[in-house]
């Protein structure tokens, strides 16, 4: 709460498509609260709380298709409307509000503002998700730290040198070679450990003495969607192409200070190999629930419901992209507030 | 906290009886901290917090029929006076708040309010609760959800229906009959399931192929004490009594967002069954614990600290009695603070 | 936080020297997050929070003498200053405060004021901890109480007949003798509880029909550091000493409504039998973590964040010391937020 403003005409994740079978689902979206149920008529997203006597529609039931609140039985339709009470006819005044809501790329994305302006195509392309071709391991957790500082995090991967060591540290760290670019309001951050050998998390996969390229790209989609495509290649020749990965990190704020952290990791390799499915599940959830999570929440802990920029905080060449982020959530963020349409954010002289 | 204005002119129950036994007992009151023990003289109730280091007489223990402090050993009589100081003469300026206590019914109760209004005859009467020809059955839960909420939930019986599904549900809902009426400041609510089979809590008791009227009436006083008598009748014969219970619902609010449930459920037969003892146990176990209690504290997680008539809910017809209760003590509240002595609120025109 | 004042000009407890080896310590002292550890020069203190990206530098490690960032891997030596950055040159503006800190008598103190009014000498004696002819036994806990009702606790030792009654309780304590006097701004008091059977905790090794004079000597100095020294007497002859203790009561806020406990014993006698080091830890666990802890906590619960004095409490003779003590306290934070240099309190006429 604390009045935080959040950039409402926008798709934010509310789960993976997976999460939601026969239940409904509640979560708090950017303060929010939104429930989600599959209806006759496929998804539908609405306001978490009843009309009636303000209970969370989420502690009910899918019934006949439409959703029926566990206090009284009123039950609410894709319209948002009342669409039968038990005992009589459904009261005009019974109804809550409706969000667009969409599945794809595997999952179900919500959206806060205008619905005249909710337009699918503003989804950033994640079509690797599900791609037949592909492995894909996806999972969730809930992260006490404000997703903000995911988007630090996501933006400046120097930092698996240090949080992820056991999986990532490379010796070729000291001669890191990095750069960001903008393409619209999306901002591009490229990594390259050069000429190392393979760090651990990979070492086990291949030679352990040959010497590759790693290079981690991001790139960042307002409000804090992160595609990264992980490559290793042949030393200095980055088109021989020797293997590497998809991954989404698909942060959600909930409220100030907390956020939903969806994350996937998608292969081209060992695609029916459960072993190596088992490797993923593990490296997420230490890299992400026991490593990256902690440090954002001792970070949040300090920096309280402070905004970080006014703390003038050190900035390092390996910051530019989320600065960059930042600055362009910020603007849109304003702009939205004085209800000028958004439009891509110039790219700034550095 | 928060300048929540309870009524203060009334009796809570603080405990049940059996409760307190050697030991004295701590709990906050609508906002008041109070210890409740019994002396040489019966039940004293004070002020819970020594005037000399503020900490709870209730960490203490009863020594020679006083509440001698855990800390120094100070001694506070039914008086709220100190009585004994291990080091010397009593201070005069130790001395506490000493409220109203009676037990009756069962219950412990308190009167937060002027004390020379504390007149025993204004407890509503739940005799039925040491009726020796019953079996009574009581229980206690804290839940974090103001007691309004309960009073809600205690005055629309419909509830039962969802809330309590698989105890309560009766194919005869649709045709549910229900009325409100008003004596004096209690507020009284009936339901009926007509000519239905018996619901699930009842129909290993009975023919589960036989007919029956069901129908529980509540009946409410200020500020939230509620007696409800279910009865078993003959379809269409309300004069054909089968078998019934008559349970009470005392609730008593903590701080604004929290209260005290008292339970307690009575019935005339299998009076001496600990078998049946058992199934009313564990109904109320399961009904309060983990049915009402999750829904009361979910909506509270909605409501917050608002009022939940200014969020303007819907209203259904058979919230009738749950808004003339809440109208009721919203307005002796009000005249309280007003100084003006309570009158029954006039009966509205529906 | 809610601008809670405390003494900044003094040395406050970190941890008890053992509490930090190769691994850095963070804690928060009255407000300040600050990390403690072992650099190749000797001990460091330093702002518990990277000027980067605002993580805690606790969450880090020592590397080649200096602290490493979890984060990015900046590093931070004794000044300071950024003296490591693994990507470039440490950014100038990379530095954070700096507090002076020191081990002696096994404790590590820190200084939260003026750096150059930072003098070792005005650490209390507390020499006895680290006396090799002596057995100490330390411990830490941490607790939900502000640290000046922990001042009220050890300046009021009446308290251990009624709190750790089954430890110290004596039949001599209706005859108990006490005084409180002065030394600059140290504030002595002590309690004898003359000609009685030995108490329960020291009963077993000696004759417990045995009659003696028990007294309980403590010196407060400011903010919160009290050295208590225990005999046992031949009665009426205070030089016939038999034996006795010295004891230590480090109390360090944390937090406004929190504090650091750090406690030790030591003893002359019985120096090398571990089964005495276990009857003195079995003491101080059960005697500080299980008796005064909770008692403390309750009363902080009543208090919340008022001024205690505020609240008028009763005043009994032996509050004398506690009084004083946190008069002492108060005028020399008023004079510190003024800028006016401390001088010794002088005894108030009684």
């Amino acid at each position: 709460m604390s009045g935080a403003a959040y950039l409402r005409n926008c798709w934010y994740v509310f789960a993976w498509g997976d999460e939601i079978g026969e239940s409904p689902l509640g979560r708090t979206i950017a303060g929010d609260p939104i429930v989600v149920f599959r209806g006759d008529d496929g998804l539908v997203a609405l306001e978490d709380m009843c009309p009636h006597r303000f209970v969370p529609l989420s502690r009910g039931t899918v019934t006949d298709g439409v959703l029926e609140c566990a206090y009284h039985g009123l039950r609410f339709g894709a319209g948002g409307r009342c669409v039968f009470n038990p005992l009589g006819d459904p009261p005009e005044a019974a109804k809550v509000r409706v969000y667009p809501v969409v599945q794809l790329h595997a999952a179900i994305w919500v959206w806060l503002g205008d619905p005249d302006r909710a337009d699918v195509a503003l989804i950033p392309d994640f079509a690797f998700l599900t791609d037949p071709a592909r492995a894909t391991v996806t999972g969730y957790t809930y992260a006490r730290a404000d997703y903000q500082l995911a988007i630090d995090n996501l933006t400046d991967l120097t930092h698996v040198q240090f949080v992820h060591r056991d999986f990532q540290a490379s010796e070729a760290y000291p001669r890191l070679e990095h750069r960001t670019w903008q393409e619209g309001d999306d901002v591009y951050r490229a990594i390259t450990f050069p000429d190392g050998r393979p760090a651990p998390f990979i070492a086990g996969a291949m030679d352990p003495e040959k010497r590759i390229d790693i290079t981690m790209e991001t790139r960042w989609s307002a409000p804090s969607l992160v595609k990264l495509t992980a490559s290793v290649t042949e030393p200095g020749r980055p088109d021989h192409y020797l293997f590497g990965n998809y991954s989404a990190h698909l942060v959600t704020p909930e409220q100030p200070g907390t956020c939903h952290y969806f994350y996937a990791h998608s292969r081209d390799y060992g695609v029916d190999d459960p072993a190596t499915d088992q490797r993923v599940r593990e490296w997420q959830r230490i890299g992400f629930g026991e490593q990256d999570k902690p440090i954002l929440e001792a970070q949040q802990a300090r920096v309280g419901n402070r905004d970080l920029m006014k703390m003038r905080p050190v900035i390092l060449p390996t910051d530019a992209g989320g600065v960059r982020a930042r600055r362009i959530l910020a603007k849109r963020i304003l702009e939205e507030e004085r209800g000028i349409a958004a439009e891509p954010t110039p790219e700034p002289a550095q």
